[in-house]
């Protein structure tokens, strides 16, 4: 059996860095977000619950591969990196990409908090002056601290990938450049001027055939109001 | 060469969920936080610009071995782990580790964020307001959401261990309980009243004799004022 993404249907969320390691492994795989909404949201229930057959999960993405479920962003990444020749062999270089993937989710939750710092559970017109507050900090402090150590990164690499060869964190550093630059435009735009080599890995990554052809497929979906990367300009300064 | 844990002197943090395992492990390793405080933030400041020889780390704790520098507590976790068959072989269970690992990450975050909503780098006082709203929100609902989480794993398990047999996410969940348990004495009792098999794992885990030596010797920290896991009373309901 192939692999089946099941996520949230009508955002790209965390679900998108597991989606752009499945798309550049060129493996066939299901995605419930491209099917029937109601059919998505029942999956979803049920491999979470763990009443599909593997261990609960706490929250989506959960890939399906046979009778295995297993769930975390950066960990879907990484078994399906391992088993198509996108992370590295050898266990110690293993352990860096791990690091670079968690240092990305690092950030990726960051970036949530900055509308919703107060409770995941509440609106965040109801959080809206945390919001603020928390935005600038993460806009002067956080989001130059993180992108900062990509630069860093890449330039002991030798500029072209995190890693030296490509691997599976390259795409996650991708996307979370995307979504910065959708959710803070004038602020990440800022923090990159400073930073070319981060700039063009960016590039480099989208110009990668199986990438640039998800990219410019239905299959990508947009950036919107309900994920994690959300264009509020109150929040950008 | 031995392994070398760097982390923040004098406090567990997260460095404690490493140390953890490295102590379960067996394996003989130096701590920078039993070693002069100096000479602990030298090796911190080396080991995270990468002039110590490795990648660039964005924080601590890094582990040492031979020439390998690797951040990301739970991916020092997993790499100590695998090697001292503390780690599932099978790379399903591997990734099941992993997920585990990860939502006992995604909890220590939250955790941590009760008392720094706003921003990470200001003080506590100036965000006390919204600590006890973003508090009064965990207790609430994070808190039991993470916990029963848990304890359906450990339920599908066979109650003993969260994936059957022992691995290292084991180490993790018990030291969040434990942290939780500190931070938030009330609400986490009254949480782990309704799931025997959680408060069962924590004994259980302590119990375990080199755990237990090391429970009781000088080398484990006390949780204090300076790390994820704060007392304050007022955050606790």
């Amino acid at each position: 059996m192939s692999y089946r993404l099941i996520y949230w249907p009508g955002l790209p969320g965390r679900g998108e860095f597991a989606r752009l390691v499945l798309e550049e492994s060129g493996a066939a795989y299901e995605d419930t977000a491209q099917g029937d909404r109601q059919d998505a949201l029942e999956a979803m229930k049920s491999a979470l619950s763990g009443a599909a057959g593997g261990l609960p999960a706490l929250a989506p993405p959960v890939l399906q591969h046979d009778a295995l479920f297993i769930a975390q962003s950066g960990n879907i990444c990484e078994y399906v990196a391992a088993r198509h020749g996108l992370a590295p062999a050898d266990e110690g270089q293993r352990a860096l990409a791990r690091q670079l993937q968690a240092t990305v989710a690092d950030l990726v939750s960051e970036t949530h908090d900055t509308h919703h710092p107060v409770a995941i559970g509440k609106y965040y017109e109801d959080q809206l002056a945390e919001a603020l507050e928390a935005s600038a900090h993460f806009r002067e402090v956080r989001l130059p601290k993180f992108l900062g150590y990509f630069e860093r990164v890449l330039e002991q690499s030798g500029g072209e990938w995190l890693l030296g060869a490509f691997s599976y964190p390259d795409l996650a550093l991708f996307q979370v450049v995307e979504g910065l630059k959708y959710a803070f435009p004038i602020g990440t735009g800022r923090t990159l001027e400073a930073l070319p080599l981060l700039t063009a890995h960016a590039a480099r990554v989208a110009a990668r055939p199986r990438i640039a052809a998800y990219l410019a497929s239905a299959r990508r979906q947009t950036f919107n109001a309900n994920g994690i990367f959300r264009a509020y300009p109150e929040l950008d300064g």
